[in-house]
């Protein structure tokens, strides 16, 4: 793996402007990070897509028949057996690919993983993690669980924590990483049973690095880099986050040009406008990681386009580059001992 | 209490900027909205804060006895029986006023009003509903619980959406109000197991005008008029979504005064960026309303200044004259069966 390039998955079928918007993305991913694609899906499809580029260097295609689509869900994923969500997956299975990047149905991607990876040793539950920008320019929180679970135990959580924690220390690069757990106040009293019981979990776990309640209000401060929830709140959670987003680019457009000021004042400010916009641009973010199944999973929201899918094989290639998937597979406590005295895993990346 | 002016008893000790802000935020309500404050609390502090106002018609003082802080919680209210919390929910339940506004300890008022004022028989478990402005101007949307109940029953959030249509129709004035159920899909199949039950009892509810689940994404797109959830999910979203309005307003303050074209744009913007700031801003919205407890309590946020007491007062006032209890005690089904051939009660306002 050290010499080779960095080999991504991406399934071509899944989203709503597949295979268009994927593969142009994916193109651009090849040139601009210097890793080799494999587009999974119709051959014909994909062919026509390519041929809108000049350049399509380090590109694959990997024929795949056919896609699950949204009312399937898991008796497709059974039926199809040659479905592209199915193939990407067994493409990491053999070795011929290192991490996969999908934009199609994410409960399908979620159950084709853990059937075809396998979920990590030690790890009862996988979960959908989310990376949200905060209110600190240029720092993330990561969410999990956004969706995997919607009824957790306590211990799920308490994994989710673990995972999360490597997961900032070693892509996002966080030394000493703040956990928080989503309650309702930041009193230790506070909470729902699920909330009440975790929080005990993570105080007396010493590998996790547990400061404390995080509340709606806290999320996007920047005071928490990684947050745990049960799938049902996380979810409903960065939906509204991602749809809040959209709608104050649109009340912006409503109000903003009003008038001659707006008119002329919203031409000056255009640049600073587009900045704005970047900062709250869910598309940004590129997409979700699975946590937990035994391969780099990155699930794009279905309405992705080409920057998305950038963003996301960038996600994907951060989490290779840094073993995430081996790191949460080892001992845990060896690594979460070191982190603090120790540079040497982090120095030891392929 | 057709003839009398409303009388609205406004605990004067409550909220991070208490007195001053409260007794600024009574006063003007009484001058805008014609309604009798009894500003409860310490009458030397509440004096004080009166002498800074040439006017102040229409204001009485209530004397009270300390406040309840944040950490004291039930057992304050229990040992301090004439703390101002308690004195305000007295008041209404001694008819010398018709609805309260605190911006104290949210949990202490809801327990001071369960305590004091009792439950409306058939609601099991009061709820704290706040109303949230959509991406339709103009249109709003009330979602109940937003952190009274963490826990909760399939039947506590059937009493939930019989209590949001009821609001929405004659206090918000929804002739066919949308109730929702907060969920992760759209599909029936959807959500834990809350999710699940509470979605087959408000299907089979008559009385409830339910039109299926509600993601995170539709909570604010007008879709819907009503949204029910527990109190856990509720309170982390209403917080979200508080602090997200600020966050927003903060890049913005960043992003748009940069550079020449951000003086130059900006300054010209002004008025389009109040009036931008006032639809992202919660102050406008003044509070939430305690839903289940027999008699009008409106809470607003701690931080609530002069702008957010005012508009407490106002929603107060809305609540008592569409009479909002009687009609959640009544019969609901005459009412709810009523409403879309009738308007006799919408009428019949005192």
């Amino acid at each position: 793996m050290a010499a080779t390039p960095v080999r991504i998955a991406v399934d071509a079928m899944g989203g709503d402007h597949a295979p268009g918007e994927i593969v142009a993305g994916a193109i651009r991913a090849s040139e601009e990070l210097g890793v080799t694609v494999l587009l999974v899906g119709d051959h014909q499809q994909i062919q026509n897509s390519l041929k809108h580029h000049v350049h399509a260097p380090n590109i694959e295609i990997v024929e795949a028949d056919g896609a699950i689509s949204m009312d399937e869900g898991l008796k497709g994923l059974r039926r199809k057996p040659k479905a592209s969500i199915n193939v990407v997956m067994d493409l990491v299975k053999q070795n011929r690919a290192d991490a996969v990047v999908s934009a199609g149905h994410s409960g399908a991607a979620m159950a084709a993983a853990s059937l075809r990876l396998g979920r990590i040793k030690g790890i009862d539950r996988p979960a959908i993690g989310a990376v949200f920008p905060t209110l600190i320019a240029g720092k993330s929180v990561i969410i999990l669980d956004v969706g995997a679970n919607v009824d957790c135990r306590p211990k799920y959580l308490e994994q989710f924590a673990l995972m999360g924690t490597i997961y900032s220390q070693y892509v996002i690069g966080v030394e000493q990483p703040k956990v928080g757990l989503l309650n309702i106040g930041e009193e230790s009293s506070k909470g729902n049973d699920l909330a009440l019981k975790t929080y005990e979990l993570l105080e007396k776990n010493k590998e996790i690095p547990f400061v404390g309640n995080a509340e709606g209000r806290d999320v996007l401060s920047g005071q928490f880099d990684v947050i745990v929830c049960d799938g049902f709140v996380g979810n409903v959670l960065l939906k509204f986050a991602e749809a809040v987003g959209e709608i104050l680019l649109q009340i912006m457009r409503e109000e903003l040009p009003q008038g001659w000021r707006g008119k002329i004042g919203g031409q000056i400010l255009k640049p600073n406008l587009k900045k704005l916009k970047q900062r709250i641009d869910h598309a940004e973010q590129g997409g979700a990681l699975l946590f937990g199944v035994a391969g780099i999973c990155i699930v794009s929201h279905g309405s992705s386009q080409a920057p998305s899918i950038f963003n996301a094989i960038r996600l994907a290639k951060e989490a290779i580059d840094n073993r995430v998937i081996e790191r949460i597979q080892a001992d845990k406590s060896t690594y979460l001992g070191k982190i603090v005295d120790s540079s040497d895993i982090v120095n030891s990346n392929p």
